[in-house]
């Protein structure tokens, strides 16, 4: 098929054609978790967001190498790169080693990603299995001059580099603006500037994730392992760098930084970012007791939450709005997405029984072409919903009897199921709330046959007894004309 | 409680006490898989092997840190240490980037150790990850005077070695023996001795997985990286090492070398290995046709298999014999393993409906101490099924009225059940033939006081129908004195 996607560069601030660098592949790099806390829905969003975009690409046909990393060293406490390891600090107060930490929650991570029908990634790299590759790129960085030595830490000379290519190129700041705006910070005495960043941090005595290197026994800093683990797999210029909007600065822009430091080279042609998330209206934060765990979610365990909400209503939740947009969790809208979600599946679930008969009222070739102009359009799901709710109102009303649907609509529309509903927007065709395995459909079916027979042999009371048995368990029974069907 | 625990060291060659370096604590490092096929038979006895070790020593109130590798690099296509390393070779094949390939087959790893309910291990370590510990480890030997360099790579002297320590000491193996049985390879004649092995190998041009060191462009040989994560994670010296029988030589002779050279300590306290598995009295192998994975097993989808296996058949069988005696997999043999296994969670799971009445005849604390006894002798898992089923026979015969159960009796197999099948033999309570939510229950519950009224109407015609629809559909319902009962 012919490929026009556009999708929207935080770069160059515009929609683009999307073009990639080797015809029929794309590589994708994504920032993946920091392994130091259980996943919640800053990691829904953004696992969610690329997901799509991993799945579309493919759904088109390219060959896509999806590369999201692991966090697992290096991420400081604060974006001035001060303090202490997060993974480092915890493992002290837990008495545990970093890596059993990093361990537990990269289970955690995979599983609740998996719950959320999250495709795994291609590769997965940890930030502490490539700490030779990022001493390679400070290594080329100090050569080409933009690296300076201090006690036994390495910085990124901003000021230097910016001088001829411009720091802030992705986030439009400049480094004017970030000098008037940065107040200066105990311990930093070592860098020359506040905005400089390290590219390797001296240990002190007390950090145990450490390892030895020319500087000092350290680690790397924070921004340089996706230059590192991006550039080893997918190149030293790629095609798409994802990640949460609150990474764009420093991270991204330190480190488009560091590669055109170390190789000259852009690393990225095409930067994409998805907007963050609020907890009715507020930003989600631990002090803010708003702070939701994924498995809160899935349990409805907290007393934010009215209900538990599974995996599948929060994923519709989360495409329904456009990954540019910010997207606020409530119970309201939360229980809202998750009726919508329930009346598109049900109506899908419904045409396998549609008879064929004359063509209706919905032109199927518009239909399809209007989903791929949406996923086209910068991936934008909420409208591709939209369209699968015309089909929705067309197969309810084909299999009330109120219209018709063709041999061809029936099959166009199966294929839109498969296609969009289940490959590209990643949703189980089964809503939550009609579980059970194939031996309760073979025991409903002979449950209901009695009751059919029963009514025949005109024992109504019997009949209705397990008609009312069945509510009592929550299973409501519906009769029309072609038999009867039920619903838990 | 009192700690009796015994285990056969390989090292010894005989059972001893147990006894970790610090009190309260274990640590474990176990082989895991090299990640460039789908997981097997091979993969599975390992896992469930170590499994094991694992949750008995929580059970018995250790804190146990367990590392099991991920070997992702450096693993040579024959022991004589030449050859392809194995996942590059694959790679090329496929023309895939080898990070790809051992990440895709590392989560199917996962996903199948999960489905044998193998618990996740507390660290699992890349090969790959670890290159600069491994290179340090180089160095220290060197320094010691076990390496020498040739063309680039670095081989131990294990001559030289022996005369300070014995190489063989784990297998009883003597260097002149070792000579004796080695005939020349080409492409060998860097290493001076044929037994020598590789701790750093020069990449060829077409390989792939390469790091740069002192000693050229290359990789670390597959012996090293379990002394380096080893050390690492659980300290020069640690408790337990684990691995099938066919790593003991050399791979685990050669760790210990590697060790003693570097540190001039022994790494491993206690050395255990489980034996291998057959396939119909056959070593299994591609070559010989009989080479089944696990998914395989679990969908039956291979000409050998009559049928599919569930999980925990596979476990079950597994367990049913000793880890150190070989296992011989069958039809026969799984499909009897299968039945053992249902008749064994039945009997536990009709526990729960006996009414108490008087004592039978059953010494409840001769049962477990007697299920304890069986553990703590290295961990003879048989013999523990034995005794569980003399608690089958006695359950059985008071659900059936034929004995009697007391409340206390009642309390203590549940803990039996709760401690032995689910804690320790990590087994599910809901076999595979009886699995259905709460849904079919309720419904069943319905259906089957449906027909108890019909009978009661006298309208057999009705509730004969039900019985045979059901028989249909492959559910038995069986009329006692105090209701009706079913299985599927």
């Amino acid at each position: 098929m012919e490929n026009k996607l556009r999708l929207f560069n935080s770069l160059s601030r515009k929609k683009e054609d999307f073009k990639p660098l080797t015809d029929g592949h794309v590589g994708m790099y994504v920032c993946g978790p920091t392994v130091y806390g259980d996943p919640h829905l800053g990691h829904a969003r953004p696992g969610i967001t690329f997901d799509i975009v991993f799945r579309y690409l493919q759904h088109i046909g390219y060959k896509v190498r999806y590369v999201r990393n692991i966090t697992d060293v290096g991420h400081l406490e604060n974006d001035a790169d001060h303090g202490e390891d997060k993974i480092a600090k915890k493992a002290r107060l837990e008495e545990l080693e970093p890596m059993e930490i990093v361990q537990y929650y990269t289970n955690r991570y995979h599983a609740f990603m998996n719950a959320l029908n999250v495709l795994p990634p291609s590769i997965e790299p940890h930030a502490s299995g490539h700490i030779i590759e990022q001493m390679e790129i400070i290594d080329k960085i100090f050569e080409n001059g933009y690296a300076y030595e201090a006690d036994g830490s390495v910085y990124f000379d901003v000021e230097k580099y910016n001088k001829k290519h411009p720091y802030g190129i992705l986030s439009g700041r400049n480094i004017e603006e970030m000098l008037a705006n940065t107040r200066e910070l105990d311990g930093q005495d070592e860098k020359r500037k506040p905005y400089d960043f390290a590219l390797w941090k001296k240990a002190a005595p007390e950090h145990i994730m450490r390892w030895k290197s020319k500087w000092s026994d350290g680690f790397p800093g924070w921004h340089l392992e996706c230059s590192a683990m991006g550039a080893k797999y997918l190149g030293e210029t790629f095609d798409i760098h994802g990640g949460g909007m609150d990474l764009l600065f420093p991270h991204h822009e330190s480190e488009i930084a560091q590669s055109m430091a170390a190789n000259e080279k852009m690393p990225v042609n095409y930067w994409m970012h998805n907007n963050m998330i609020t907890i009715n209206g507020q930003k989600m934060g631990k002090s803010l007791g708003n702070f939701i765990t994924l498995e809160e979610f899935f349990t409805g365990n907290h007393d934010m939450l009215e209900q538990a909400y599974s995996p599948m209503t929060i994923r519709f939740f989360i495409l329904q709005a456009h990954y540019r947009g910010t997207v606020d969790f409530s119970n309201e809208a939360l229980q809202g997405a998750g009726k919508a979600y329930e009346r598109l599946i049900k109506a899908f679930g419904r045409l396998d029984d549609i008879n064929p008969a004359e063509a209706g009222d919905l032109d199927m070739e518009k239909l399809r072409n209007s989903c791929y102009d949406a996923m086209n359009d910068d991936f934008n799901t909420p409208i591709l919903i939209a369209h699968l709710f015309d089909a929705v109102k067309f197969i309810n009303a084909a299999a009330d009897g109120k219209t018709t649907m063709s041999d061809e609509q029936k099959n166009a529309l199966q294929n839109i199921r498969k296609d969009f509903i289940v490959d590209i927007l990643g949703l189980d065709l089964e809503t939550s709330e009609t579980v059970g395995g194939s031996g309760l459909n073979d025991v409903m079916d002979i449950l209901l046959d009695v009751r059919k027979k029963l009514k025949e042999e005109k024992n109504y009371a019997m009949s209705d007894f397990i008609r009312d048995e069945l509510s009592a368990k929550g299973v409501t029974i519906k009769d029309t004309k072609d038999g009867t069907s039920w619903e838990m």
